[in-house]
């Protein structure tokens, strides 16, 4: 027990269940900051919606009146204004924060986090992850108004966007990564794995990383947030764990890129069959989601700009397949943007199997099926990806031990599967004691209503949306979170008329993918109003200028078009590191 | 075995052994490829040199007389006179392969290096290695003239002298290596490592890395080049295999760096008393060589610029130990330059500990004593880098046993030490049949004469004496090689009058080390002159230049540069991958 976080029992409500009202969507809260490439791009689109305006809507919403579309775009524009109030606090925050950045975080003990005993009347709030929905929260939250310990394996954050593009090299690891304590020096991290939550006792278990150095040891919280997301799943199918490639963090990666010039290099030795040649350079990616489709454009374009250039009389027998369990590749876009993307990457060459499962992996060959089960074939093969299933961790589905609430509710709702916590509509832990325990990004669901998307768009939105409900010290113990008296934000939240925090609502900004060739897929958009949807070259551009926009800092903005120039200049890099 | 490469027997003399003959040292061949840069740097040493000229006389050479260093002198002149032919001849091969860098190397067969059956008269050429003198023989040689295959389980060249600084981060793994395939697109690779040398069959037996996906086969050569290095060494201390760090190849770097960032995060979690917080931040580098010392240097500094922001409270109980068994720090350097090293070391507190040697590493301590075993004391310590001995790799002791006159030079030169092929004049390894067997760079070791430095810059020379030895086509089957009828450098050979092949003679450029806090030492000179010697601020500056100057590519200088930049203002990454 770590003698710097024992704090006394914190405050304690008795309401121990929580009802889930439906709430009127109000304002919402979005993205960690508004920054001046933001703003470029945010007049780009304006002037481009402007010039060609037409209200594309969206599959879902096809079949609705002109009249809920109208509705839906006021919605929109309402949120946008109060989006500029969420902005200026959160930039007030950031450059109140800059003579820490300067000088290095504030530590109170030696080698401690930043952790009080209590007695400064701060929340005590310990973050299980390090993901999107963590780093967000690292980003925004306020440390002078609640006490922030980071708990995770892996010290730094990812932009799992560019995963696939890193896996053969377009970019460097290190330009996609931030670390947790650069992204915000005045809190706490430890490295570590949470191994138990005590939801009573309020304490969490954690493990330090990398196991067996050190002596578990026990953290307690006020509030618990859960951002462990999700693991990749075999689905069951045999031999995807032993002979699979994931595809879900930069080990992975550097894996990949690993395996793909050890396959080269294998098949130009001398004395090798065609046949054998021909099975090394064949790569199948199970799995037509972003991810999938990504890696395949990015994996094509390796071979042709950089391995072609080396093993000129091995490139003409390199197998791309794609195969894909659904009717249609990319799934969440629009109808004329998935026959592109199917078109796109044929083009290229790679073979797209859709309707097609996956019966067993072998260590040189892939068994697939009709998803009938009919018309089974044999793919021999040198590399499978696997982008397909995803699971949930082991810590939650130890919560959904602990706490009844959520076993009842994933009967009722899912099926059983004990994957994801659900939460309301604060992101509270259905069943955790006084909102104690929080949950957000691909390991949660909200309970009673749609699911969100498990993407990086939702568990970002839902970080800053729990740094805003933390910083603003809404009392998480109420039914609805009202603001406690003498609250710093309660003059604004007057103003604002917010002193029931608003609930959390999913802002739809879009989606992109990359398909290889200089060409992508792009549908941007505001909530349910689709501005501009776009596929090729343009898309590509676009691609391109959000992703450096979306950047977690200014560092990797700089790193990855850096990269992004040096990879045209030089081509990738081979080396097998 | 492979088909392509099953050679009919080639030109054999009946030479079988091989004189020393004391040959009067002529023109000799130093560098890859003037660049650009080269000629900056060597204008502004010459400008340096004609301000403030003074023979400064190295150590060895001080009690000779005036007249003799008139001569070194004189002898230095020609060698450059000389240069310039070798320098022209590179440059106009260079220009040559420009259309294969452009579309790729020419490979004659599928997936095959580019090897002939022996049919268009080319000399079949095998290179063990892709270390500094392998790199330099891919860049220079002639596929027209020489039919090569480089096997190496090691894709890649790394510039050692950067992988201190790539081992905390200042520059990036990737900046400081060149793909072999990069390096000369018109040679042929082979991933894997040589079993065995039959010197009568003249064949390699190859086993493909990873070891246990292919089988091994066989290559036969006219000439092999032995280029296979040193490796680590324990030196007979107990614990050194176990618990040691290294710094020869990336590998190492990266699980150096990723240790000195996971102690910090180890000695960050709470719970942890202050003597085991004093222990993981204790460091200790031992041997103090250039390795040894830039790898302190540049802890230090990873240590007071980055370290220090994010972990205040931890910095001050960092402690950096260098412990060298003999009585001064880089002792290649000239007395002055050993003794400004110790004090910049000493006055960053890192704690120099000369005449002690190691005498047990454990995995949280390290036994030293001093040099006559008095004085034994416990240091506790969180990593240990080892940067004191070298040893032969296996094939190299392979080759003792096949080849007799290797062992009766071995015992009656080195005590019977088998680390290193004893070489004659024009590198051939001695006892081999027919001068098939050629070994350089830190594997091989003059016969009857002083031993070269183990430095990048002799194995960088030696590679380029050889490829243009084998570009120029000299019968290396003569006691002293000479040119054959209907060479195509015969007429150049008569005018440059160089029928007999010139021996390898090392020229000393001078040697730099980088000490921390933007501080190095340097002397830099041409043989046996020095030109500068300096330290400090001005030798850090030089070091820069230098190193910048000295990447093998222009690629590799942007990357460096950029990288340099990028932890300057961005500092270094402390992402644990």
């Amino acid at each position: 027990m770590y003698s710097g976080i024992t704090a006394p029992k914190a405050r304690r409500l008795p309401v121990e269940s929580w009802g889930f009202r439906s709430v009127p969507p109000p304002c919402q809260h979005r993205q960690p900051l508004i920054t001046g490439a933001h703003a470029v791009l945010a007049t780009a689109l304006c002037v481009k919606a402007c010039k060609s305006f037409r209200l594309q809507k969206p599959r879902k919403f096809r079949q609705r009146s002109a009249k809920t579309l109208r509705k839906a775009l006021t919605d929109d524009i309402s949120q946008a204004v109060d989006e500029v109030g969420n902005t200026l606090e959160d930039a007030v925050l950031h450059f109140s924060r800059l003579p820490a950045w300067m000088s290095g975080r504030e530590s109170t003990a030696e080698g401690s986090p930043p952790a009080g005993d209590g007695s400064d009347g701060r929340r005590k709030v310990v973050v299980l992850g390090t993901g999107w929905a963590a780093h967000a929260i690292a980003k925004i939250i306020d440390v002078s108004k609640v006490d922030v310990i980071v708990v995770s394996p892996r010290n730094y954050f990812i932009f799992t966007p560019m995963l696939a593009a890193a896996s053969v090299g377009t970019v460097e690891y290190r330009s996609i990564l931030e670390h947790i304590r650069s992204s915000n020096p005045t809190i706490g991290y430890c490295q570590g794995t949470c191994q138990h939550v005590d939801a009573e006792a309020q304490t969490v278990l954690v493990r330090p990383f990398p196991e067996g150095a050190d002596q578990d040891f026990t953290l307690s919280y006020d509030v618990l947030v859960v951002a462990v997301g999700l693991r990749p799943s075999s689905l069951g199918v045999p031999g995807v764990d032993e002979h699979c490639f994931f595809l879900k963090n930069i080990d992975d990666a550097r894996r990949l890129r690993k395996r793909v010039t050890l396959n080269f290099e294998a098949a130009d030795l001398p004395g090798k069959s065609h046949e054998e040649r021909q099975r090394l350079l064949t790569f199948v990616i199970v799995g037509g989601g972003p991810t999938g489709c990504e890696f395949c454009g990015e994996l094509s374009d390796f071979v042709r700009n950089d391995l072609r250039r080396f093993y000129p009389k091995l490139a003409p027998l390199v197998r791309i397949v794609i195969v894909h369990r659904g009717a249609t590749l990319i799934p969440d876009f629009g109808e004329s943007l998935q026959d592109a993307a199917r078109e796109f990457l044929e083009t290229q060459g790679i073979e797209v199997m859709t309707t097609t499962k996956v019966v067993e992996v072998e260590k040189k060959q892939v068994h697939v099926a009709s998803k009938d089960g009919s018309d089974q074939k044999t793919l021999p093969c040198g590399l499978v990806v696997w982008a397909a299933g995803q699971i949930g961790q082991d810590l939650v589905r130890d919560l959904h031990k602990t706490l009844p609430r959520q076993k009842e509710l994933a009967e009722a709702e899912a099926g059983g599967n004990d994957s994801q916590l659900f939460v309301d509509e604060w992101l509270r832990v259905c069943g955790a004691p006084s909102g104690s325990i929080i949950a957000l990004g691909d390991c949660a669901r909200p309970a009673g209503t749609a699911q969100f998307p498990n993407t990086a768009q939702v568990a970002a939105q839902q970080g800053a949306f729990v740094a805003r409900l933390l910083n603003r010290q809404y009392d998480l113990a109420q039914p609805h979170p009202v603001l406690q008296e003498g609250a710093a934000f309660m003059p604004m939240a007057l103003f604002r008329g917010q002193t029931e925090a608003p609930a959390f609502r999913f802002l739809d900004l879009g989606r992109l993918a990359y398909l290889g060739e200089s060409k992508a897929v792009a549908e941007l958009g505001v909530g349910e109003t689709t501005v501009s949807r776009a596929q090729g070259l343009a898309a590509f551009v676009l691609w391109r200028s959000v992703y450096i926009v979306k950047q977690v800092s200014f560092r990797n903005r700089v790193l990855v078009l850096f990269d992004w120039i040096k990879s045209r200049v030089f081509g990738r890099d081979l080396t097998r590191i």
